[in-house]
């Protein structure tokens, strides 16, 4: 059964505690393998590629048909069905939409000293797009992850998805070349992250790798971390709904499951004022996994980690408790969800009222669903076009303003002990003759 | 020797990309022993870190005597010059004057499909900001590291500072004060991160922390990712100057060595079209090094990391390598620097023409001096306001929005084999009787 806690109770305070600092993945230690199977590809490249895809995907390959040719993605397209062509289709121009609005513009003044002031971005050159392979090879976050990089002026993006046994889902490339992506490769797993980190013969590499993947993937990544940039790793998915009692409890119900369905480590939280209503929808949850396909999965994630907290007063209580649960997802179902969502600081992502199921941003909404878990959203943020450019400011003195500020300079630098720093300055004012 | 290449020579190519890839920085496995140290403070809280301190600091605490005193601040800076006061001030100024600038604005607009959508940003809750004792100790980069977090509203700024054998650098107070942090402890190394991560009985816990240090600092910041943002871990400085022949050499020769004072890992490259300007700088830096007093440091940082690049045209030459060296800090001392910093992609912050020496954004510019070092200017940027916020966005659809964007989520949730989130959005719509 999912924890059910009310904040008036005595135990609230430790039961909330645990809930927060609950384990939900076991870690596996896959550091040494994954470190091997680095050095592998760094050292002997393609060829390392072609091993260990016959070895872990039962496919044998070639340098030659590593890349999935331009005609193999068509041939991919013209198997979906044009409904769900056009479904993505819809969904990638609202996601491209969304994005536009967040490209930022150049700062460039001059201030009261003189002095010219700025900050420009600029696109990452090439980005590496890591797509799962299996059941977790999912359409929408191709479009989720290359979209953002796409709108970000991205010269090159790279997709890799590993094909087991030869296999991928047709939707995928689908989704790959409705993002204008046709440098695809067949591999995947930690031997797919080094590729784009190190290059090979056939792959040069990428400056930043993003996207999601089991925990070789995770670790790949985190190795190569600094060689090129990474977006964050994501845990398992999460939703909070806020509730009140006026919600159809089947609607609430279906919500919390369209997580709880990811994975058994996802973790769905109904906070409501209404203790009927918590009942309502704990039975509304059983009765709707009687029907789902994804029954085992959602019913074990629910049953584990699924919690239901009742609380005196939303509007008063709520807004506490979801900042220290900083959710992935957050459904705001309630008659005045701006009010509620202005008291609060961290959530990756707000749905609000109650005809905004928090499926609808999975896919269509616009915002990206990439977003941060396990309390991450407490410092970080979904991803979004600015992953996917670089700032640099720059300065610009004339021989007047680097009069005004520079004696302030090497003061400092002198303080600091850097007498090179000091000289750098010194010696561009007027009357300079050693320090 | 500095090393010397000529784009124009056979071993070109060759030489550059050793040049890109050496490495200046022994790596020490510390990861044993900061785990262990982690482990204690967790654990064992306060006592840790008195212990801790004891042992490494040669600093005898108590739990009421971790936190520096507001009196003992004030003492710490009523020590500083009023010079050093004036200057430090006029830093804070500038550097909070560019920063404000930063500050993002709220997205929020209802679409053609009346679906509303947003952004909005919210300032991390508590930030730890960790400074290194000793000689590494720089007030300047008391008021880089603090003011961004102050700037984008972060409620609650902590400091960090080892004072061995209980001496500390009274203008690290000052900045601190100036910063307006009065929360600061006098405790180090990989114990001051576990503190600032899991919190002990005296100190709350952060959710971000940022700040240099050493191995073991950089080491514990890696442990309690995750747990707490933290900032990119910073490599030895870089500073690339590209100049051309109408430069006096003594000045692009100190400014070469204003960053190889910084560590013997640092590294100063040349980049000119002018072998006879060349060979004077090179010359410069020489006389240079017979009066500085970290004469040592910037000698082998010169000597073993330095470099000289002759290219046969500055603009047409420069751009590429630039990229490809991506540095933290780039110097344009030509007549131009404009068009030349269009033609760049990767540098951390750029300084333009003859009077804007590196080291007056190190201190007075305004812009911030923590900058991606070790070619991470490919894909990451320098420390800015928005480190210390978070984007939230957020969706509201109504019944009749929803009816013009649900079906296709429904379709691609059922493409997806996810079953509950197309159910989550399709009960909504209107004649739902199951799917």
């Amino acid at each position: 059964m999912p924890v059910r806690l009310d904040v008036r109770d005595a135990g609230f305070a430790a039961g909330f505690e645990a809930l927060l600092h609950a384990k939900r993945e076991a870690s596996e230690d896959v550091q040494t393998l994954v470190a091997g199977v680095i050095d592998q590809v760094r050292t002997r490249g393609d060829d390392a590629l072609i091993d260990y895809t016959a070895r872990w995907d039962r496919l044998t390959l070639t340098a030659d048909t590593l890349r999935i040719g331009r005609d193999e993605i068509d041939a991919a397209t013209a198997k979906c069905s044009a409904e769900t062509l056009e479904a993505l289709d819809l969904a990638a121009a609202r996601i491209e939409e969304f994005h536009r609005r967040q490209i930022p513009e150049v700062t460039d003044y001059r201030d009261a000293a003189g002095v010219r002031l700025g900050a420009r971005w600029t696109p990452v050159g090439a980005v590496g797009l890591y797509v799962p392979g299996g059941t977790a090879s999912y359409p929408s976050s191709v479009l989720m992850n290359a979209l953002p990089a796409k709108v970000a002026g991205v010269e090159r993006v790279v997709m890799v998805v590993p094909t087991p046994d030869g296999a991928i889902n047709p939707l995928v490339l689908a989704a790959a070349k409705r993002c204008g992506i046709d440098e695809i490769y067949r591999i995947g797993g930690a031997q797919a992250v080094a590729a784009l980190a190190h290059g090979t013969a056939t792959i040069r590499p990428v400056d930043k790798i993003v996207g999601p993947g089991n925990a070789f993937v995770a670790a790949a990544k985190r190795q190569v971390y600094g060689l090129v940039g990474i977006d964050s790793i994501a845990g398992p998915s999460e939703i909070l709904v806020v509730a009140d009692g006026q919600n159809d409890p089947a609607w609430i119900a279906m919500d919390l499951l369209s997580q709880a369905e990811h994975d058994t480590s996802a973790q769905s939280i109904l906070i409501t004022d209404d203790a009927a209503f918590a009942d309502a929808v704990a039975a509304a949850v059983d009765k709707h996994l009687e029907t789902l396909p994804r029954t085992a999965i959602a019913g074990e994630s629910w049953r584990e980690h699924g919690a239901i907290v009742l609380v005196g007063d939303l509007l008063a209580d709520a807004p506490a408790l979801v900042d220290r649960l900083a959710p992935e997802h957050l459904e705001l179902a309630v008659e005045d969800p701006d009010a509620l969502a202005a008291r609060i600081r961290n959530a990756g992502a707000i749905f609000l009222g109650r005809y905004t199921p928090e499926a609808i941003g999975d896919y269509v909404a616009g915002p990206n669903h990439v977003l941060p878990t396990a309390r991450s959203a407490r410092f970080s943020s979904g991803l979004n076009v600015l992953d996917f450019m670089k700032r640099t400011t720059f300065v610009a003195c004339d021989a007047q303003s680097l009069q005004a500020i520079g004696p302030a300079a090497v003061t400092l630098a002198m303080a600091e002990g850097l007498e090179a720093h000091a000289r750098s300055v010194a010696q561009r004012l007027p009357g300079y003759n050693g320090l």
